[in-house]
């Protein structure tokens, strides 16, 4: 299938009624502050906590009968467990998941609890795509991979489908974008609708320091891999390299991308719960955080920033 | 003026673009849990983080340029302040706050940033209404009550209108509403959004235990004291007896109210941070309280529960 603006649609029209169609808030106090617009898109508000349901959900929707019956396997830092555990349970086929044993207890938790059978893994010391792969082949059921995936990219396009949608009922134009990225398909998807619908806006990725691996392949031209000494607070979006589907559609779209630190990220979450009245996770938040950090220049611009999720265990919350 | 939907419809005319327009949520599991619908009208996403400011705005907006000249005086437990001093400052006039000494940090530091010169009372011990008065007479500002003044009640009644134009959108009737009572003004207002767009919508005040006034005034038919002894965690609605206003409204309108303890607001605090993802203070949160601690009926019902402020140390969020 195609990876275009006529799938996101369709993908959307899947969605609906089943998803949470998240709100375009803004908040006063932080347009004042930049001298701009900042329009933000909630997608710690959508069912699981994160953006991921809507991949997964149309990635098991686009599943033929006998392609389900032996259920859907997905490994993933949390949340594309979670999303992926609920779509499955929404269809009513098995999923098993392969997350990392240090994972947010919270994540862990959640996808137990919507029904997935959870298997853990060493993160620094073992391959989950061979761990996933293994499972495949063993219980014939179908891969759902986080990011590098038609359908997942698609289903993650709705979130710019949305806002599109959202800025024009407002009369809003966007002039920039930034979107957390860890694979790239929340990005991908969001910048495959805005070709169509805004092409004008600038779009940016945003990464933990450390992991900018969008943002170097971005600059370089081709595929390059993050350190594997690097380590950061943002679980949910330490990927290795951009995917291959999703930097073939980003280094065509993106303007570029920006990294911030885990102290910026953790402002950015504080900002988001004393100002926003959001709780965002740290993966969720570098959007946020590129632009309180200074590093976008929002002064008399609409500026669109995605916080991408908010499964984060309260422990961290109550450190800040 | 006369509190009819006519006015509240002016009124939401006047606040467009300089409010937050806050969504309707859904959480799957939530409905999952109940086995019904639960929508959320989360005004801790409110300018100022609670709805306050929706009535400081319409009073200020109401007022003749002579009636502003010297500014306006209000006293509050915090939200109606933080309310007032936005809506004096988007109208360019002097706010004077009077304030409990013990309101929670983060409120006055709020107040005072929005430009409004503080002063702080004993809650215990003195008359907040005469410290307003007197210097309301010695000023010559207009005193902004935060509750029984019907220009508050009206722009309070946005979130009425606005919540059934949401769901009118959706195509959904609403069963029953739970929504938070300090003073009344804003289940007032609602209330006669309902009466007029909704009559069959069942309407419930949620008031924290120790200061069920309006539940048990509405029982009683007449307006009854709390006990001085009382005390409570959710500090933005511990006042002492419904309003004169709002009573005569909510005696009329509601079906009935219910209360809930301190241990019920940190449990709903602690899922609204979890599970919904929004920061809500304990006394936006009794509504959410009553459901979640079983005391509404809501299987097959839709409901819809209005968290009406965010503003809470994050101290007090650390401690869940």
């Amino acid at each position: 299938m195609a990876i275009d603006l006529a799938a996101i649609e369709a993908a959307a029209v899947a969605l609906k009624g089943h998803h949470v169609q998240t709100p375009l808030l803004e908040n006063p106090q932080l347009n004042m502050t930049v001298g701009g617009r900042v329009l933000i898109k909630p997608e710690c508000l959508q069912r699981t906590g994160s953006f991921k349901f809507r991949g997964a959900f149309t990635k098991i929707h686009r599943l033929s009968a006998v392609q389900r019956a032996n259920g859907v396997v997905a490994y993933s830092s949390g949340n594309h467990a979670q999303g992926v555990a609920a779509a499955a349970q929404h269809f009513g086929i098995p999923a098993t998941i392969v997350m990392p044993e240090d994972a947010p207890a919270i994540k862990i938790a959640n996808t137990k609890a919507l029904g997935a059978k959870v298997v853990t893994y060493d993160r620094w010391r073992e391959s989950r795509e061979q761990i996933g792969a293994d499972i495949a082949t063993r219980e014939g059921a179908v891969l759902v991979k986080p990011y590098d995936d038609e359908d997942v990219i698609v289903g993650q396009g709705t979130v710019g489908l949305e806002t599109c949608q959202q800025t024009q009922a407002q009369g809003l134009g966007v002039d920039q974008l930034y979107c957390p990225c860890g694979g790239g398909g929340l990005m991908a998807g969001i910048a495959t609708a805005y070709q169509s619908l805004s092409p004008d806006t600038r779009l940016y990725c945003v990464e933990p320091e450390g992991f900018e691996d969008t943002q170097r392949s971005l600059a370089l031209g081709r595929r390059v891999s993050n350190s594997e000494a690097a380590r950061s607070l943002c679980d949910a979006i330490v990927t290795p390299t951009p995917g291959e589907l999703t930097f073939a559609i980003n280094s065509r779209a993106l303007s570029g991308g920006l990294s911030v630190t885990d102290t910026q990220v953790r402002q950015a979450m504080a900002f988001a719960l004393e100002r926003l009245k959001l709780v965002v996770e740290p993966g969720g938040c570098v959007a946020l955080a590129a632009l309180l950090a200074g590093q976008v220049h929002a002064e008399g611009q609409t500026t669109l920033l995605v916080l991408s999720g908010g499964n984060v265990d309260l422990s961290l919350l109550a450190s800040l």
